[in-house]
């Protein structure tokens, strides 16, 4: 158990009215204890409590095919294949008081757990876990800037490889080598390497698309370092952009560094995103920006909380999320420029040095 | 939507005295619909109800930013980044009745469909479509057994890749190659590929460990093949067994082969587990038989309803699962030989044909 991260947990919580939590997210478990594992179809909870004014109660429940969970709460549960979990946690679990469980637990879990009456009520209660996860520490931001520093030297891999006949899937499938030389250990998310219209997608995945001269180049690629994410987009051009190319990527370069100019703590993630959302509107593109402008970012590619236009809470300082502005025309162009960010007492750090700027490939 | 899929399910569900359902499973709604994307933190959902006596509706909800979902279901429901899924859903359920969900509906949507009370209860109804899936049909089964014949190959290949000096990466990294050769597409699952008292470990994962001569290899892998999985286990020897070793070895071959004997309609899943269980007691090692017999596969390498003591339904024709018995003494050794299955009228097919003999390979 790491303390000060249990600690948060439960001040959170208190914060909404509850004493205890069951959490499920293996990643959540990870950031909280240092034990990991995948469970699939399996149970594995982390159950915390909050014990006298200040203390904590831990208990691990994991299956005995998982690795040794010994040690990474005060108590752990282990069961069998052929163990019922869900008795194990009822008799851990305060029925008198409401629960507060993660929004990754499954139905497979949570209805027999309610049936059990392992708690008076169950609450959605991730917001105390990812509010804890969404302020990086020192040593997370450190990480951070790591995979991103890779993550940056990667792009230019990634630019050295246009050329002429290449395929989408033959650059994405080189990427993890190019990581793992440079100190990575994975992809943090599968890579997206589009030419061409392709980029219109802002979803697509490569495949045997080969690069025609002329045509346009978009990687949205990130690596794991440590555990921790790294996620950037750059777009290229592979012969000098006409006037609209050049007003679509403008335009979109202009969205992303004015969105990232009013970061600051106290600013709202939803003013973040209508600077960029406005920008693109005003410019006649608005249709064409169909997704929120950013996400944040840590342990998952995508963690709660994110950039957009509904979310009105205020950014605080060590949180890291995504700038990602993008003009999609469908059959025509896609253009997004991402960079990460982490949220300084004065305004932000960006973690990505990779230029923005038009940059024309000799493919 | 595929109607005798869909009609299997609402049957099924009349037998839980349920008359409509919320699918979340994707893959689960690819087997319904045909449509199948990966949702990752956004909201996917089919609801299947009962209308009049034998007809089916159907509703999509899909993210915008998904793939199209028009005509997947009678009536697709698009929805936005920034829009509420919740009472979308809710607006489409009866809410005078039960509503089945699946057991894979994560807690963020399961309780705010509770709070808007968009049913009079939530019961967990993954069984019916699980059992729906659980049957082959003859096209299923025909990809089932392609996608294990392919394996077959594979491991004749990855025979070939035993050498002193080998890491278990570096042939656990050579496989999705040899895989797309033979005409699959992807893994089903990360390979295990196991030196040594490594193998003792079920799930151990390959790293940098080196092979030496005389050590044993265990190799547990799969392909998919055309969304189908594949799934087998074989162990080899690099000199020749000691005693031990053979005894080990021949212990766990006559149980999966006494296992797969007795499989034919009316056996149950515990007597098929008991059979391979029984054997490797007798023969003294049954502490170190520490995992269910088997597992039921299809569009997931693992799938519910698993070959375990406690499982105690008959097996029916078209289902398909594995007999994985295995011997794992911690530091010592680890055997385990796998194969698939398809229940038919009078027995099984087993879906691999690679040999389960004692293998001493010149490495």
């Amino acid at each position: 158990m790491i303390d000060e991260r249990a600690q948060a947990v439960l001040s959170n919580l208190e914060g909404m009215g509850l004493s205890q939590v069951l959490v499920s997210d293996p990643l959540a478990i990870w950031y909280l204890t240092g034990y990991y594992t995948e469970p699939y179809e399996r149970f594995l909870g982390l159950y915390l409590a909050r014990e006298g004014a200040d203390g904590v109660r831990s208990v691990m429940f994991a299956n005995q095919l998982f690795p040794d969970a010994t040690g990474a709460a005060q108590k752990t549960v282990v069961f069998s294949d052929t163990d019922d979990p869900v008795p194990l946690v009822a008799a851990e679990t305060d029925h008198d008081k409401a629960l507060g469980v993660d929004k990754a637990l499954t139905a497979r879990w949570l209805l027999p757990l309610m049936d059990a009456k392992a708690a008076t009520s169950f609450v959605l209660a991730s917001k105390a876990v990812d509010d804890a996860r969404s302020i990086k520490s020192p040593e997370e931001q450190e990480l951070m800037q790591k995979a991103s520093s890779i993550n940056d030297q990667a792009m230019g891999w990634l630019r050295s490889q246009i050329h002429e006949g290449a395929t989408e899937l033959e650059i994405a499938e080189g990427l993890l080598g190019e990581y793992r030389r440079l100190g990575a250990q994975d992809h943090s998310f599968t890579p997206i390497v589009s030419f061409g219209a392709n980029a219109a997608d802002p979803h697509h995945e490569p495949d045997g698309t080969v690069l025609k001269k002329g045509e346009m180049v978009l990687f949205d690629v990130g690596c794991k370092y440590n555990s921790y994410c790294s996620d950037m987009t750059r777009t290229f051009f592979t012969a000098e952009p006409t006037d609209r190319q050049r007003l679509v990527y403008e335009t979109v370069r202009k969205a992303n560094e004015a969105a990232e100019a009013i970061i600051k703590p106290g600013v709202t993630f939803a003013q973040i995103d209508l600077t960029a959302r406005h920008l693109i509107e005003d410019a006649g593109f608005g249709p064409y920006f169909n997704h929120r402008l950013g996400h944040q970012i840590g342990l998952m590619d995508h963690e709660p909380g994110d950039v957009s236009a509904t979310h009105d809470e205020p950014v605080q300082v060590g949180q890291c999320f995504s700038i990602e502005p993008g003009i999609y025309i469908p059959g025509e162009i896609g253009v997004r420029i991402e960079d990460l960010v982490i949220v300084t007492e004065d305004g932000c750090k960006v973690l990505n040095s990779y230029p923005h700027t038009i940059d024309v490939v000799e493919a």
